[in-house]
């Protein structure tokens, strides 16, 4: 997994904090973090795609979310960024054994698959049990002042 | 993930099925599946790095089970291709925000980090359920001749 699906939910628990309305300046979140700001833009275009963010042009322009943060789990940003595909992918080679059905669906019946699938699955639904809107009062709770530091270096617009 | 992690779990399968005492040729093995056989031999040198597989030198050698199917789990064959690291690595860029306390550990604190961690912890459970014994019963009840065939076919030795 890359770092960017680090990036991108810590964005998104920014986008929760600023004032309604508010887009949030990329290249200022890139500076707060001291990421590289062309990559991270590319992660916070990836999250428009998915409609978790909206892009907003103009001088005072940039990205807030698209939805409430109690609508946007974890798990939609890790897809939206490293992109819908399971981890693992049966390539079937249970069907290039000699005299082997080639018409089987291996994906559906080889427990090796199943197995896969089902821990695909486990890990999408502890990523799916978590949203934006609960890592953000989680931090607001453990690291008190963040929330109004990041709100105010994020309100002083462009670098 | 890689292909390597469908073969190498076939690759298991089939060894639980080969008689006692004798060792698998990996070119032989290669062959059945249509596989490259250099890179399915790095997969078999990574299992027995982690003590998956035993291998055999001389002329009837290559490569045979270090445990019985039942004690291998799909995830012990899994971490051994793949690395044991997480999928996902907290880089804690919460550090670098100004004034952030940077001797925090945001691994621990940051519910993020967390989450990531329990849905790594959910998918390796998932793979630790299922053995290179619970695969092969299955196989031999779903493809019942494939069994018979697969020993015959490496029972033959070097291709």
């Amino acid at each position: 997994m890359g770092r960017g699906v680090e990036w991108a939910v810590h964005s998104c628990v920014n986008m929760s904090w600023t004032p309604p309305g508010e887009a949030v300046n990329s290249a200022r979140l890139a500076e707060l973090y001291k990421l590289p700001a062309a990559y991270l833009n590319k992660q916070l275009q990836a999250l428009v795609r998915a409609g978790i963010l909206t892009s907003v042009s103009g001088p005072r322009g940039g990205f807030r979310l698209a939805r409430r943060p109690e609508s946007i789990t974890v798990l939609d940003v890790v897809l939206a960024v490293e992109g819908p595909e399971p981890a693992f992918r049966c390539e079937g080679i249970l069907g290039v054994v000699p005299d082997a059905d080639r018409e089987e669906n291996f994906v559906r019946t080889c427990l090796i698959s199943q197995t896969m699938r089902q821990a695909e699955l486990a890990w999408r639904q502890a990523l799916a049990r978590q949203t934006i809107a609960g890592v953000a009062g989680s931090m607001e709770r453990r690291f008190p002042g963040d929330r109004d530091k990041t709100v105010r270096h994020l309100a002083a617009g462009p670098p």
